[in-house]
Order: C-alpha cells, then structure tokens, then sequence
C-alpha cells in the first residue's frame, strides 16, 4: 500500500461529511437539518427525486411511462415514497406544490437549457432566482455548472452570486457539477476521472453545499486526459472515493442517470454510499415506471440507506 | 390499447385545464376569469385576435386585404367580433386603442423580432415591459419563446424575469413557444411532433398560463428526429392530444397559421378543442377578410367554441 | 380599380395624420403643438434641417461648401431660414445653440455611428439620453432603427427604452427608420419598396410619433424580393402612398438624401406631400450651398408646403 | 484663391478657440481657466506631458532613457518644467502624486490597452472613472475614442456616458481621438487626411473640450480614401487647418509621437500653433532625455508657445 | 557602465519598496503592516502560501500528495509554517478557516478559471467579491489579469471595478500579472522579458499594491519579441531587476512555480529577495510534499527571508 492510497483510505474511513462538522450561517443549518434528518431515511442520507428532464431532454423521457408526464405523478411519488427532497424548476413548483406543499422539501432548480442547440460551449440558462426559492419556501437551490465549458466566465459569474444569495438567505446550494463542451471532450470526455475529479474539486471550491456527480468512468477517450490521470490505477469503487474526496467537505449525490435495471442500481447505490457519499438523485430510475413498482424499488433503496446513517 | 394510450385518452377526458384548478396569485385570477368569462363565449374558451404580423412578417400579410394594414381594423374586427382579447405590440395598443379602451381585453405582446435577419439564432427582441402592460390596463403579456435556439441563454433569462414581473403584478402571461434555429431544423424541423412537443413543455416549466402552439406536422425532416420519436404513431389528433398533454395544466392555444379554406379553419378548430385546447388564436385567417366576411367566419368559430365550455 | 387600390386611395383622401387626431400624453402634445404650429409655415407641416453627417460621413459632407464645416452655419440657417426644427447631436447642441435657444427647436439625435466599418449587421451607437434632450429644452429626440440588421435585438430593446422614456418625459420620438444590413441587402435592397414599407411598419408598431423614411426606389435587385412583393405595380407616388400608409398615424418626413438638382427638389417635396406625408428633413441639399442659396430654396420649400396645411 | 479656400483662411484668421467664447457649465470652466492660464506659459495654449505608453506600449518606450521607467521622472519634468498638465492613469496618479498635488494639474487618464493583441476591432477598456478624477483633484479625464472600429458601438455608449458625468461633476473632456481598426486601414489608413479629419469632427460632435490628434500624412494607402479625399490638394499646414477646423470649438492639442529630431519637434510645434491649434502633448520626446535636456527642450516650446497667446 | 545601466544599480541599491513610503488610505496601512510584519518572518518581506490550484489545475496538482488534496492541510501548514499569508478562493476559506481564523491572514483570491478551455482569449471569472473579503477577514485580495488577452477590455474593466472598492473597503489589491493569449505567444511567449516587463508595468499603472510575477525566462520564442527587447542582454538577475523596476512602487512577489529541487528553490528565491522582491508566493513547493518536509523547507526560506528585513 503507496502512502496515497493509505490517505485515501484513511479520508474513507472518517466517513462522509456530517452535518455537525460544518460551519454554516445558521439558515443554512435549518434547511440541511430538515433535508438530512427530517425527511427520507432521516439519519443524514439523502434521496432526491429530480423532475428537470422535462427542460434537459424535452417530453422524451416520459415516453417510457405516459402517466410520468403529468408533473403531479413526481410530486406524487415524492410525498408517498418520502424523499428528502424533489428537484425541480419553477413551473413545476408553483403550480403543483399546492397538495403536498411542506409535505416534501424542495430543491428549486434555477437554471437549465433544452438539450437541442450543440453543448458545444454549454450554459445552464436561468430559470428562477434565490428569492424565488426562498417564497416558495424551498430548503434548497440547485445550479448547473458546465465544468469545462468555453463559457465558463459566465457561468462562474452567475454562481458567484447564486451563492453569495444563497449565503444571505440561508439557503443551502446544490451544484450539479457536469464537465462538459468540446474542450473536455478532447481531454478525455465527460465522464472520465480527470472530469468528473475536476468537477467535483471546482464545484467545492466555489462554494457548494451539496454536489451533484456521476460516477466516472473508463472510456475510449482515457488515452486524451493528461498523463497523470492516464497512470491512476482505479475501479469503479476507487472512482467514487477519488471524487468524493475532491469535493472536500461538501456532501456528494450521485446521479442514476439513464434507467438501468434494478439489480444495478442497488449496486450503483450501495458503492456510492459505501463510499462516502451523502446521498443519491434518482430521476428516471424511479419515475420511468408505474407507481407501485416507483414505490417499491424507494422502498429498497431507502431500506439500503438505513444502513449509513450518521 | 396499450397503457400508455389509455393514459393519455384519461388526461383527455379529464377535459382541458379549468381556472378553479389553479392555483394563481389573485391578479392572475381577476385576470383570466376576465378573459376567459367576460369575453368571447364566456364560457372558459378563448379566441384571440394576434395582430403582429406586421413585425413579425411586414407589411406583406397585408397585401391580401389593404383594409388590414391600417390597425383600427384588427380593433375594430376584436370589437365588434367579441373577441376574447386582441394581442398586439405597443405601437398599435397605445395609438389605437382609445375607442376600443375596455371592450375587448389586450395580450400586450412584449416582444418581436423582424423575420429580414437568419432565423438560425433566432432570439426575439424586447418591444414592451410588464409594467407597460399594467399601465395599459392589458388583461395578460405575451412573449415569444424559440425553443432549440442557440440564444436560449438570453431567451431564458429575458422569460425568467418577465414571469417573475407577472406574479408580481398578476398579469398572466402567455407564451408563443416556437420551436426554431438551425438545431431543431437537423433534429425534424419546427413543426415537428419532437420540435412541438418539447416546446409546450419547456413553456409549462418555465412558468406559461397559458401556451400558444402549432398543431405538429408530420413532414420531410422526420427520420432526422430522436429515435423514440420516430417510432410513435400518430396522427393529426393524437398530435394535438400529445402536446396539449405535455403543456401540463397551462392553457394552450393553437394557432391558425397562414389562411386556408373555411372548412379547414373550422375542422382544425374542431379538432384542436376536443383534443383538450382551451382555445384558438387567428389572426390571418380572420384579418385577411372583408370585414363583413371576417365577422361572419368569427361568428362561426364562435359557435363552435360555445360547445366546448367549461 | 381594384379593392385594394379603392382603399388606398381613400386613406390618401383622408389625409396625413393631424395631432387632434392623436391619443397622445401632455407633454408630446405641447411639444408636437410648437414643432407644427409654432415653427416652420406654422400649418401642421415640417421642414426640418438635419446636422448629423458630421458623425454619419464624416466632414466629407462638408467639402462642397467649406463654411457648412462650421457648425453654426447650420444653425443659422435653421433660424433665418424658419425651420420647423434644427435635428442634431449633443456636442452639436449644447456647444452652438446659445445664441439660438428658443428660436428654432431642436431635435436632439441621440444615437448615430460613423461608416467607416461595414454595415452589415449595422447598429447606431447611443450619443446622449432622453434626459440630455429634456436638459437641452428639446422638443423631439431622433433614434436611428436599422431595420433588418442582425444587430436588431439590441437596436429594440434599446428604442423600447427610448420610446418609454420619451413616453415619460412628454418628449415626442422621432425614428430614423433605414433598412440596412447584409440580410435586407440579400432580399431586394435598402431602398426597396419592400425594405421601406417594412420600416416605415415596424417603426409605427414600436412607437414612433413621427418616422423618417426614403422614397422606395426601383432597383436591380427588385426580383430578390419577397414575391408578393414583386407582383405590385407601382411608381413613384403610388410608392410614397404605400409607405406612407404602413406608418399607420404616425407622421412621416422624407428625406432628401444626397443633394440633387432644385426642380427635381421641389417636385419630390411635392409628391411627398400630396401623398401623405407631414413634412420634409433636407439637410444635404440646402447647407450644401451659400447661405443666400439656401435661404432661397429654404423659402421656396415652405412656399410649397404652405399648400398642404391642416 | 477658390471659396473653399477663403472659407478655410477666413477661419484660420479668427484664431484658435478661446475660453471665452465657449458655453460651459462652472466647473469646466473652473477648471479650463486653471489649465489654461494657471499654469504652463499661462497665456491660454496648453503644453500636456503623457505619461500613458507603459500601458499603451510597454515599459518599452522607457528603454532609450532607463530613468524614465520610474514614474517620478515625469512628474519631476512635469513640475519643473512647468507643464500646464501631466496625463497618465490612476495607479501612476494615486501613487506619485503626492510631492507635486497641486502644483501641476492632473488629466486622470481614464481609458486605456496594451497593444499586445490585435487593433483589428480596437477599443480602449476602463481603468478608472470620471469620479475618480474628481476624488484625485484632476482638471480633466482623457479618454481614447478609436474612431471607426467595428466595436464603435460600445466606444460611443462609454465615451456618452463619460461626457454626461463630466457634465455632471464639471470636469472637462479630453478625447484622444484615434482612426484605428481594420476598416480604416482599407480606406486610408490611420493618418490618412479622411481619417484624422473624421476623427476630429466625431470627438467634437460626442461632445469633447478637448481633442487630441495626430498631423495627418500623405501615405501610400492614399489611394484608397473615399474620392473627395483624394481630389483635395493639400500640405503639411493645410492638413492641420482642415483637421482643426473639423474639429468645430473643441481645442485641439497635437501629439509629437515617436521621438524625432529637436529641430523637427520646433517645427511641427509652430505648424500646429500657427494653424489654430491650442496646445501640444509632447511625451516621448520629452522624457526620453536626460532631465536637463528634458527640461531644455521644455523651454524652447514654451518659449513657442509664449507667441500664441490669446 | 552605460548610464541605463547605472540607474538600474541605483534603484536596487534604494531596495524594495518599503510600507512607509508609500501613499495609503488607512485601511490598506492597517491590513499590510499586518501582513508584512505582523506575520511571517515579520519584517518586511511575506511569504505566501496559495492554494488555488484545484480551480486553475485541477485535483491533478494534490497527486504527488493526496494529502494535499484536503484543504485543510494547506490551511494547517499556512499556520503551522508562520507563514505571512494563504491565498485560496472563497469555498477554501469559508469552509475550513474556522480553526485557523486569525492565525494566518488571507489573501482571498476573487478570480479565477479551470485550464480545460482553450487560453488563447484567456479570462479569469468572478468568483468572490472584494466584500465577501472583507467579511470573511481577509487582509488582502487577489486578482489575475492576463496581459494581452484578446479579453483585456473585460479584465481592464473588473480590475477597475475591484481596485475601487479595494481603495474604498481599505484593502490590499494582489495582482497576478500573468502574460497570456495567442497574441503575446506570437510576440515571445508568456514567460519572455518582454511579456513579464510589460504585464509588471500594467498591473502597477491599474493600481495593484503588490504584483505577482513569474521570473522572466530566456526561450525558443525571443526572436518574435519586439526589437528593443531582442537587443537586451540580461541573465536571470537581470531579468529579476528589470521586472521589478516596472512594478514601480509596488510591491513584487515572485512565484515558484511546479515542483523544483531544493537547492534551486532557494537559489531562486535568494535572487529573487537580492534583486528588490518583497517575497515570494510559493505553493506546489511546499504542499506537493509530507508535512514535515513542507514545515522545514518553509523553515528554510523564512531563514533565507530572515535576510532581507526593512
């Protein structure tokens, strides 16, 4: 065993960032209280319902489950199945919350872009504004930062001061850290570990609560990453700690991503939490299915949870 | 009958959105209930009178019928035809109006674009404010939305703030959402069923009451839509029932487009309100007529839309 | 004679706009009052003298009569000649008009550019605010609209600003209405009928008082017109009447563009007027001579418009 | 002798512009009298020394005399030379200002480049603000106008809104008035006889006091000038009549540019009084010298200038 | 000896600059006789430990070291080592200060960029404000400008912006004057005497307290720099001096740039302080190494600084 990787493995075994060990404004405390302990699992894990597909990839996603289309059956599944938090934009707060308003924290998703245009030099575009979240009594705000991107001045601007509102107000900032544009994908592409380890160092840097990443992945670009990436000896497991260690003292989720089958995705699950993440965001997973079966496969995924309360 | 199809035949026989089933500010609801009930029918559909051909086309759509290029003309038709509101720029609101002041309810259309310039990044240019449209006394905004653009940055930012500005000061604010730009024309074109689709979603999340669509087109462009696409069967009706669908609990109107037969106006009407429109929005159908001619097919649609009520 | 023509021909009958017949806010009334009445021949007509080509060409401009180098010259002129207005920019203005306060108004040009740089995606450049034209005892600000410039989302967004300060400060908005651009060029020229009817539109629409526009010309590049466009039979009047009639009740003016021969002057003053328009802006073809000269065409001019009054 | 010519002569008669004849608000006047006849040879001509090169070109210029790379030296030259005003940005002002305040007046410099990146579309970027000037004492702001830049646009939107805060605060404006880009180097060229006179009449038209310019010179690209350019017949004393007669009540002070022969400077130090301008800005060919020749040369144009009082 | 040369010998004779002689507003007095003796080595000269490197490099730069990749052990060592200051962005010291607050002083950084773009227009992006330094209890800001970027207009204008409110807020400005773009890699490259002569001189005309330079370095690319600078001959001490006398009265940090052998280390940071640097900036040195070997080469340098006082 290298002296690397004992650090490694030594950050892996102080466990995952605890709510306590963090110096917040205290509004910041309230809401991540409330998200960690007064919702879900409520022992510190997180479970997120993300409903943004509608904007990111337009009424495709709902193809596979018609009854998903109406933005009640997310909010529906979220009450029922008792996520910590659903995520969404601002059309789908303000005009469903009504019935299950309180009954769900809220992460309102303030920026997004459709996915029609190149991502070439991808932006997220803004949706709402911190205030926005803070009348809709949201506990939370989500912002895409598009790690990577030629537009990169624009959107670190932008983040600067959704955080700074976010610190004002009390209001604890998600980031969904994505590296992508036409850069990124010279240098090993989107999912690779130089990516996503940048996209989760740079998210915490600049302020984030909670970070939002996929699990890299080995791929056919790894030959274009620079050389250091190129000589790590990884698997998926060490993929994990590698990144949730370059997010600091942020809390990790990590993304479901496309729909795979549940077998994986509680494995997907457990090796993200047995490996230092906070929590997980399972989107299409989760709704891309009939109610009953979104219900039960919560239900395996919250009972998985359990097991690493903090 | 699959379940999906069952599905969507539930939604639609759940009828179209209903003002009593939103929850609005109490602006937005003085308004629409003015709207939808004090005018036209008054009976919670709607037919609009757009008059910004003359941005958005020229003068050009006026060659047909002369009269139509002086704007007391399209007052005088949302008048006398009892219109449910006339939708107009600044220009033709603040100069005209005066004789008409209260007699038939105004969408102040905020902004508009010259179609002289490439449509590959089209982005519409701000022509009006809300709070032009309060001191007006206008009954709702409308803003144009071009959906897949390579400028939705800017598109989304300017939306954003002209929602946040309506709830603010209870003014509706209805969306033109119009797929366009070289994006969408690779991906199936505007009209496309994909194109269509996703552009009455992003309305509905980004905060529209009410939307005004194209019916979708099956066209040459087709097979360059994403798969799942590509692979749906569907014809005019379920056309209609599908982005009417994906508009969420907005309203949505669908646009008559340039003239054609009365018999296919009627029919396209007909369609549009049992597959779940609130309502229908023509312009050059109606304007490009002698006034008596223009009076009479209004009266036709008119009785239409009284079986529909709600 | 067709419908078409019929009402064209009635509309002419009617006459250009008069002031009565305006919906208009104190201020412009009592401004638009002395720049009709108060000025010039006093009959609801204008002549006014424009000075911007000093920033629109350049000194070149000067070179036919060196003493019109120096800026006073023009003001001179403006005041013995009894112009209706005097139309330039600040330094212009605030340098040279004391000794003239009072006895000519002043149209304040608040944007402009110079033309060295290419002009395809042509943009007039802001040279001083609304507030500078009420701080100068203006009577009307001027604002150049490149009509079909891919730069047109700045150019309206900038003008609604203008045009809602001049709405604030009682300050009538008098637009500049060109098409310019490499895309107008592409579809039958600047110049075209096409091109002018669509500006002296779009400017109405956006909420010009009074538009300034070229006569449409024949040209070489006429089959590259929109084609309902190319189907008009038209000369030179019917030309005028047609623009005339798409600027809806806002006044226009003609220019007079580069300096021309005096019967050809006083004949193109003539059809302008007896086709619509409320008045004259020459500026090249009168301080383009000695004063004596200028004063002489001056007079001839108003002797002319004397005819047309309202 | 044509007219145009008499015209020319007749104006040169009259003499430079004087304090008296201009129409200023107090603190321009305030200030214009301090730097005019307070200092200097104290007579109304103006002897400015520029001390802008090391952002303008690098500590470059500074290499033929190391001594004046430490910013002392030229306001060492600039007091006891008894200059009628030093020129240079904020960091050279805040931080060397102190022994000399008051003792010779400050034009805050308040625009400025490197020249490492091309000049194709040339625009000088902020370093400080009219308020600036203000807190610093300074007696005028200078600001560079590239004349003709394709990014003209943004030039005009800054230089208006400097002009109206040195409206404001009574500061007055001096503009480096500079033909630069890549669409006047296809039509003269920067010191081409159109470009400098285009120059001067823009900067005076946007409102400058004061506008610096360089001598025109006949060049090569002469050919390329817009016609009526290349017809006129000019030397050396006619081009700067013209040019200071484009630049209408405005003073104008000439530059000295790169270093040239002491007999040269004297010699284009009289050309430039003789023909109506009010000062000069002599930089490099003054602090590139040793502090005693610095301060000879100093003498001999002050001693120029002691014959041009008015 | 040439007279240039002589002068150079002078000003380093005279040494670093020194606190008192500098012109001050109160708040920078206090804050910089904190950092400069109030820490550190304390007396006079600083060392400065960064730790931006996550956002500018990446999680590639804590490799050699995973410990480094907790932020908390940079913030350790900054203590631990005495060091005078730590420089990191705002997630770095919001989130892990707490222990430490007061310990060490902060120079917040407030810009920065991730290296997966393209730098040939390079621009660093807001990241924090210079209030959010003040409240967190910063002592000092940092800014990177990048000299020549075809971006300057942007940079020129936020360091404007940030120099203001430094001078009002009384805080200490750092400028990382880096050299960077596609224009200044064709005219010598980033690390030629030309470009770091030029980006010290720049940074001291825009007003920063203390300059950050890298020590100019003899390359492939010299033939492409300007004549004059082809012509100098200098060595490494040479090119310290020089460099130094462009930053005029500010204060010169030079960082250490990636990881060097020891000996190297403190030769280069002894020429460094013997040729009028104030201190150095050294991060990857230090941090890319276990604790205790960080802790005694700190050692080691604050010994070699012990030297230099004043």
């Amino acid at each position: 065993m290298t002296e690397a990787t004992a650090t490694l493995e030594t950050r892996a075994a102080r466990g995952r960032t605890r709510l306590d060990d963090l110096d917040l404004p205290p509004g910041k405390r309230v809401r991540l209280q409330r998200l960690l302990y007064g919702h879900g699992v409520g022992n510190g894990t997180l479970l997120v319902l993300p409903i943004d597909q509608g904007i990111e990839h337009g009424p495709v996603d709902f193809l596979p489950n018609p009854a998903s289309a109406d933005p009640d059956y997310q909010w529906r599944l979220a009450v029922e199945g008792g996520y910590n938090a659903i995520a969404c934009h601002w059309g789908m707060a303000r005009r469903y919350m009504k019935p299950y308003a309180g009954k769900v924290p809220l992460i309102l998703k303030i920026n997004g872009k459709s996915n029609i245009p190149s991502d070439a030099e991808a932006l997220s575009s803004p949706t709402a504004t911190v205030e926005d979240a803070v009348s809709l009594g949201a506990d939370a705000v989500g912002y895409t930062l598009y790690v990577g991107s030629p537009n990169q001045d624009a959107d670190f601007g932008r983040l600067m001061e959704v955080r700074n509102a976010c610190e004002e107000w009390g209001i604890p900032l998600v980031v969904w850290s994505y590296p992508r544009g036409e850069a990124i994908e010279a240098q090993g592409g989107r999912d690779s570990l130089y990516a996503v380890d940048y996209a989760a160092r740079l998210a915490h840097e600049l302020g984030a609560d909670i970070i939002k990443l996929n699990v890299p992945k080995k791929g056919s670009k790894d030959d274009s990453m620079p050389a250091a990436y190129r000589d790590i000896e990884w698997d998926y497991e060490e993929g994990v700690r590698r990144v949730v260690r370059s997010a600091g003292n942020s809390m990790v989720l990590f993304s479901g991503g496309s729909k795979i089958g549940d077998e994986d995705l509680m494995d997907k699950a457990r090796v993200a939490m047995e490996n230092g993440a906070t929590g997980l965001i399972f989107g299409r997973n989760m709704w891309q299915r009939p109610m009953d079966e979104a219900l039960r496969v919560t239900r395996d995924i919250k009972g998985l949870l359990a097991g690493f309360g903090s």
